[in-house]
C-alpha cells in the first residue's frame, strides 16, 4: 500500500533530521543513533503507549530499527552536502508528517476510541517524535514554537476523519489529504505563516 | 461527587499554569495548548501508563480535552490580569494538589497494588503534570526545587491512606485531608517552608 | 541468584549517582529522593512499559523503592566523600551496567521478542535510567557523549545473546559477560576510549 512507502521514506527522513540535532550537540555515534531512532520512531511509540496498543509497533518490526539507525550513520557521511539538500529534506518530511497524522488516526479507530482521541493519536504520531528529539538535544520544542507544524497535523486530521465520516473512497481520501497536507506545510515554510505567539513574562508566581 | 467538582476546578487552574509556562517561552497557541493539557492531565496520564490502567483515563473523558485546551487558550486573553488573580490561583493550584493526590492514590488501591506504590501513585498524579511542563519548557523542574509541593502530596497521601486504614467515613476523610493539605500548603507559601537543599558541586566523576 | 545481588547492589549505585546530579542543581531533599529513584529504576521502567511487561516490575518489589530513596538520602550526609570514593563507585556502577543490560534482554526475551528486540531491551534497562537523570537535571543526556558507555552495553548484550545461542551455561555465560563487561567499560575510562563525534553546525533547516 501507497502509505506503507510513504512511511518508510519519512521514518528515513525524520532520522535524519534526528541525526543532525543529535550532531548540533557533538554527540557520538551512539547519540546519533539513539536521537535519529527516537525522533523517527518515537512518535508512534508514545503513541501506542498512550493509547495501550501492545506491541508496539516497531517491535514488530525490527526493519524500521535498522532503516532508522542506517539513515542516521549514513546521515554523518553525508552531512556536508546535508543543506544543498534542504528543499528535497522538507519535501520529505512534511509527508512524513501527513503520512504519521493518517496512521496515527487510523490505528485509534482500530482501537475504537473517541474522534477527539483518534485526532490526537494522529498528532502525537505526527509531532512526538520531534518533541522528544528537541528533549533529548535539551532544547525547548521547535515544533511548539515555529511554522505551522502540529497545526498541519492537526487540520490534516480534521480532513481525513471528514472524508472518512462522508465515505469518501479510502485512496481518494489519501490524494486529497496529502495534497492538502503538503500544500499547506510547504506554504507555511514558504511564506513564514505562523500561529500567533503568547509572550508572558514572569511574575510572582511560579518563578 | 465533591471531588469530582474539585477536580475540574483543579485541571482549569493547572491548565492555566501550563499556559503561563509556555508564555515564557514564547511559544505559539498550539504549544500554549499542549503545554496546557499535558500540565493539566499529564500526571494522570503518567499514573496510568505505570499501573497499566488503560484505556488512560482522559481518553474516556474528551470534556477534560475540550477543558484544559479551552483553560489554556483563556490564559492567553486573561494573561494581563493573572498577577491580580494570584491568590486565587495558588488556592485552586493547592486544591488541585490534594484532589489529584487522592485521586491517584484511589486508583492504585482499586487494582490492588501495595500501599507504597498507592502512596507514590497518588504523588505521581499530584507532581508530574508540572515536571512534564518544565521539562517541555526546558528547564529544571521547580517541584524539585521549591516550596513544599511534592511534600504537601506526600503527607496528604499518609493522611488520606492512614484515615482509610482507621476506617473514617471517606467525606470525614476528604474533608480532614484537604483541610490538612491546603493548610500545610498555604503555610508553605506564606513563610516560604521549604525542605533542605542538597548541593554538590562537580568533580571528576560525572561531570 | 549472584544477578540479584548485584541488581541490588547497582540500584544502590545509581541512585546514589542520581543524587549527586540533583545536588549539582541544588535540589531539595525531595529532588534527591525522586532523581534517585528514577536514575536506579527509571531504565526499568521504560522497558517495562516498552515491552508492555505489567505489572511494571518495582511495583512488585517495594524494597527497591526503600533502598534507592535510602541511597540517595544516605549520600546527602556523605557526599563530601564521594570524591574519595571515586574509584569504588566507577567500579559498581560499570557493575550495574552490565547487569542491568543482561536482565533486560532476559524479562524481552521471556517476552518472546525479536533478537533486535532484546537488544533494544537490555540496553534500555542499562542507559536509560541515566537518561532520565539528565533530563530531569536540564542537561543533554551524558551517555550519549562521553565516554563508551552505551556501547558497552550493546556489546554485552550481543555477547550475552551469542552464548546463550551457543547453548553456553547460564552461570558461564554470566561470569563471561561481567568480565567482558567490566573490562570494557573500566578501559575506556581510563584510556579515555570514545566512539567518534558528530559535529553539526546549524543551518536553515531546523534552526
Amino acid at each position: 500500500m501507497m502509505l506503507s512507502y510513504i512511511f518508510v521514506i519519512a521514518i528515513t527522513a525524520e532520522a535524519m533530521s534526528g541525526a543532525l540535532a543529535a550532531g548540533r550537540r557533538n554527540m557520538d555515534l551512539f547519540g546519533v543513533a539513539f536521537v535519529a531512532f527516537l525522533t523517527a520512531l518515537g512518535g508512534g511509540t508514545v503513541r501506542d503507549m498512550l493509547l495501550g496498543n501492545y506491541p508496539v509497533t516497531w517491535t514488530q518490526h525490527p526493519l524500521y530499527i535498522y532503516l532508522t539507525i542506517g539513515a542516521g550513520m549514513f546521515t554523518v557521511v553525508i552531512a556536508k552536502y546535508m543543506r544543498r539538500l534542504n528543499r528535497l529534506f522538507l519535501l520529505v518530511d512534511s509527508m512524513g508528517l501527513v503520512a504519521f497524522t493518517i496512521i496515527g488516526c487510523n490505528i485509534a479507530i482500530k482501537l475504537d476510541y473517541h474522534l477527539t482521541v483518534v485526532l490526537m493519536a494522529g498528532m502525537t504520531t505526527g509531532i512526538f517524535g520531534g518533541i522528544l528529539r528537541d528533549i533529548m538535544c535539551n532544547r525547548t520544542p521547535q515544533v511548539l514554537r515555529h511554522e505551522l507544524y502540529a497545526s498541519v497535523s492537526f487540520m490534516v486530521a480534521i480532513l481525513y476523519l471528514g472524508l472518512i465520516y462522508l465515505q469518501v473512497n479510502e485512496n481518494i481520501n489519501l490524494l486529497i489529504s496529502f495534497v492538502f497536507g503538503l500544500t499547506l506545510r510547504l506554504s507555511a515554510l514558504k511564506w513564514k505563516w505562523s500561529l500567533p505567539v503568547f509572550s508572558y513574562s514572569p511574575g510572582r508566581w511560579n518563578d
